[in-house]
């Protein structure tokens, strides 16, 4: 069970976190459960962090943060010891996680579970800080950005536990943001793979790398609320979902910026130079477009490409350097685009999706700047004011909120 | 280098610390560091462990009290790293601090330094979170009240340091308190056992547990400021104290109560059946006395004795159930006690300092209620109000602000 950070943030979020952990173990399970920082806590430490120094020691950046999911996880073993159980609240490195080097991004390399395994043996309730561990080197190592949940998957993964519950303050993954479209309806299953294209165009339920852990290690994901009871959305292996829907999910980003680089020279390893550029800078390049040279007296290809907005600076003054190495006559700017998503497992075998998609946004007169596909994604880049319109379109025209979708779905309760 | 929470507090205040540090360093010296928690940060996770429980389980007490220091730690380190130096800053765990488990209240059994004696050799500055280590069953646990000054005692007696200093809000140890005696003379040197009876009289600026590991371990503290330059109070061993002063210090404490008890029976086993008593109820008993029955008609015997006035409510709670069981007639509260004593080596061998101890006091109509001796230290129960006339009258009466004491000191610069 894996909890976030404000299902954490107070005393009685706290108190009802270790009454949700109390009421699995009452239910016969063995229980590990995994706490992020309370609320502001993280923000709290960077803040301090920045008032001493600028550019911060990655390592001690680590001791620093560490510390957060540590009182979480304390505070929480209090509260459970009250409820009558008996609870132990271990670090990282206590529980064995063992990272590489990469202080504030490090990857876990090793689950030495065998703490836990003896406490679980105790029957005791175990309870990890998550986003952290211990490297190669001894140290403490942070996980990076959904660092929680990459903890919880390689805990659940290292004891082979039969689900990685995730409690956040949503109740499960939707077919788009109900905030957007009222008739959005909760997903019972999705796949990995679906899950995955899922994460990486703008669905913030679960991160991206704990994803792809739970494939590479086959942990069968339940991602749930903290504030409500019922069934949430399992994350599992496509043979576990039986029959694809055509259509899974409408997803979509409002923060993206797209840079267009013109006169980009036709010579091998310019863009090669151009992404390296990019790379180094860590600016995070997601669709990219090259464009033959249209009309008389133009030179080189036209180069087009999104970054997230908070980025675009960052991208503009790494590039403006190796503009006249490379002879790019200018580079032009759009900060306000957005990208719509519609992600399905069963895209592969229906053709024809592909059109409807281009068609729905057509006929509500949003233009499509840039297109990127896979087997189970069609990705389209409009302006970002344009978002909420295309999303709710998609969603009616692939009829993402109608029950008869969930006919197909085998697994969980049925809410309807 | 042993900074306290107040010399931690802010981060303007950080950086004062590693600059203190680095000019350590930078003079030639290897330096480790121990760090408090800031300021307020203990007393902010007690108050969110009492949100969550009136009975904190002393384990989590730990995981949760022991991240205040490392925070420090981590945020010195970044501090020193701007000012070119490398630091790293280590946990209690990391620094090789091994204890007993008693949690919230560990003993150090070991000190395996030699993750710190590595660093030291890659020319780093080793920074150590304070007041914590890890127990024989690898558990966090905290060393309880003054925790950090035994931890950098510990750790000098470990890497064999010329000195462990410690940097404290005052500039060193006084010949008594400077709000109540203006002319009151800072000390250059005292012997252990002198501080070790100081601070167990009322003198707050060293912990007595840390007085006691330098003693059996040959440390030499030096205790002074963070906040100015120029030496502080050097704690040394006898031999190196060369010559005694009659009286080193007048020390004080207004903070004490008085219980009586009247009809304790005349029987093996009644007094050691009250203190045992008290004991469990972790009531910290200071002097006691114990009178024959005075006048006709009255049975057993009279027995009073001094707690901590915060520990009033406890001892009277604890002796009810057993008054009964021993017949005890009544007990007496007197709240408002307070204690003024006089310590010196030098006593030893001058008889009379006594009968000036009493007649000073008695000077200034001062009524003595309890007396208790040891070899080096006078101390004299008396109401709490007169506790600043006693503290003056016997300062005066030693001549503690003179100069000419000065002349038997070898140790430090003169101020004067």
């Amino acid at each position: 069970m894996k909890f976030g950070g404000t299902s954490v943030a107070d005393a009685e979020r706290i108190k009802r976190a270790a009454r949700r952990i109390v009421a699995a173990r009452e239910q016969g399970n063995r229980v590990v459960a995994v706490l992020s920082a309370r609320g502001k806590t993280t923000d709290e430490l960077i803040a301090a962090a920045a008032e001493i120094s600028a550019t911060p020691d990655a390592r001690e950046m680590d001791m620093l943060l560490s510390t957060g999911e540590r009182i979480s996880c304390a505070l929480c073993a209090m509260a459970i010891n009250d409820l009558g159980h008996r609870a132990i609240s271990l670090t990282g490195s206590q529980a064995g996680i063992v990272t590489d080097t990469s202080h504030t991004k490090a990857r876990i390399l090793d689950v030495r579970a065998d703490r836990i395994e003896a406490a679980l043996e105790e029957d005791m309730i175990v309870l990890v800080a998550g986003f952290q561990g211990m490297s190669t080197a001894r140290d403490v190592t942070t996980l990076g950005r959904g660092g929680s949940d990459t903890t919880a998957v390689a805990l659940a993964a290292a004891v082979g536990a039969d689900v990685c519950e995730i409690y956040t303050d949503v109740s499960g993954v939707y077919s788009a943001d109900p905030r957007i479209v009222p008739e959005a309806r909760k997903l019972e299953v999705v796949s990995f793979e679906e899950m995955l294209e899922m994460a990486s165009s703008g669905a913030k339920v679960l991160q991206l790398r704990s994803v792809e852990y739970a494939r590479n290690h086959g942990v069968r994901i339940h991602c749930r609320s903290s504030f409500e009871d019922g069934p949430g959305t399992f994350v599992v292996g496509e043979q576990e979902t039986m029959e694809h829907a055509l259509i899974t999910a409408v997803t979509h980003s409002t923060d993206e910026a797209r840079l267009t680089l013109t006169g980009v020279p036709d010579q091998p390893g310019a863009a090669a130079r151009i992404f390296e550029t990019l790379a180094e800078a860590n600016c995070n390049v997601d669709m990219i477009i090259q464009n033959e040279p249209l009309g008389e007296g133009r030179e080189g290809a036209e180069l087009s490409f999104t970054v997230p907005r908070d980025d675009l600076r960052i991208a503009r003054e790494a590039l403006q350097p190796i503009l006249g190495e490379l002879g790019i006559a200018q580079i032009d700017e759009e900060p306000e685009m957005g990208k719509v998503s519609i992600v399905g497992a069963g895209m592969k075998s229906h053709p024809g999706v592909a059109a409807k998609v281009f068609a729905t946004l057509a006929g509500e007169g949003i233009n499509i700047e840039m297109i990127s596909t896979s087997p189970i994604k069609i990705s389209c880049v409009i302006r970002s004011g344009r978002v909420p319109d295309a999303v709710q379109a998609l969603h009616t025209a692939f009829e993402l909120g109608a029950d008869a979708v969930l006919e197909e779905r085998p697994i969980g309760e049925r809410a309807r």
